[in-house]
């Protein structure tokens, strides 16, 4: 492994860079009172079936807009779009996470001012996206029942870099055998304290005490 | 972005020193006649479920080991290695892929001749195992019927590396509403020709056409 003390050195630069630039989107986002929720998650975790349902349900009353991170299509615009908000894909090609660099890049045209709030859907991966800061206010990690309680404890970065922790498609949880208390205790031991919810956007069971929380982080971000 | 370039220059010289590593291993495994399979998929596609059920049945009738990569916890380690086969967790901590040399590593005290069959299960991720050969034989690329059937279309580096697709817990298609057409489409728009393996390692259901595989697998190795 001698190459990697190389890498380390030219990431930690690069990481420095990403926090230079998130830093200045966060001031911009707070300027414009907008609050900046980001999702992270594996591939296929139910980000989009989850936003589509957020952006309905937030854009009854609220100004709301999404980025969303793919490698590759604009597959998840096509369907968050349907929602009515303006919504933008960011296609990364090979790159595995987004950066405060493309968010300021994507939300180029954008008023700010006149949104409520934006959420930022992180490409599917529970590993790379934990490094690197996108401005947002909160940042939800999201994990289905049907890849196993033990997820937070095999990628624990990316719960540490989280905010609030989000069990989807609970609807399955029955037919995979889902161990809610393990996936609970789990949670809580790589970072104690830290919220779970539970919920099935196909269902909506649960996804009442979601928007009570986004609603809440738009207070305490005008605040 | 003005950062990008250099990095692409670190990574690539990263992968010219992994290519040589993975050389070198391919040579080392050919001489000692061993058939190495590698899986990789997003965080909770199944791998080690199924790797449970394949180190069980192969192992009836021949030597078999795995190495399991994982950024924590040596959980996969310990499941695994009640098959009875020999299993080595590499933990590679904020690491997202496994690397041959992480591979030689782990090897080292094993009698390479004495094997069959190596597995090797990469850490959950659908985005940065694609660049790393790690020296193997036959790269298994794993989705499940939970994840989506655009997984293909959304990151298709990790598809054109892999020789297999397979697509996991079939159990759960029905209430999912799984459309399998439209995932064997998927598959075939980004690497046209790629054999498609459906199973659940639960039921059992398609497992027998994996072990075929891999069987036929090593003749053509062996020859």
């Amino acid at each position: 492994m001698t190459t990697t003390p190389r890498l380390v050195e030219v990431r930690q630069k690069i990481l420095k860079h990403n926090d230079v630039a998130a830093r200045k989107l966060r001031q911009r986002f707070s300027e414009a009172n907008v609050t900046v929720i980001s999702l992270v998650s594996s591939p296929g975790a139910g980000k989009t079936a989850l936003l589509e349902k957020v952006l309905r349900e937030l854009g009854r009353h609220h100004q709301v807009a999404a980025l969303v991170g793919d490698l590759a299509t604009e597959n998840d615009a096509g369907r968050l779009g349907r929602s009515g908000a303006a919504v933008k894909q960011i296609v990364t090609n090979t790159v595995c996470h987004l950066e405060a660099a493309m968010i300021e890049s994507a939300i180029g045209e954008w008023r700010l001012d006149d949104l409520d709030f934006l959420f930022i859907e992180n490409v599917g991966n529970l590993v790379c996206p934990a490094s690197y800061d996108l401005g947002e206010s909160v940042r939800l990690v999201l994990f289905s029942v049907t890849e196993g309680e033990d997820k937070p404890l095999k990628y624990p970065t990316i719960f540490n870099t989280a905010d609030i922790a989000v069990i989807t498609k609970m609807d399955l949880a029955d037919p995979v055998g889902f161990d809610l208390a393990a996936a609970r205790n789990a949670v809580e031991s790589v970072r104690p304290g830290m919220p779970v919810l539970t919920l099935s956007a196909k269902t909506g069971d649960g996804m009442g005490q979601l928007f009570e929380l986004l609603l809440a982080s738009r207070v305490s971000t005008n605040c």
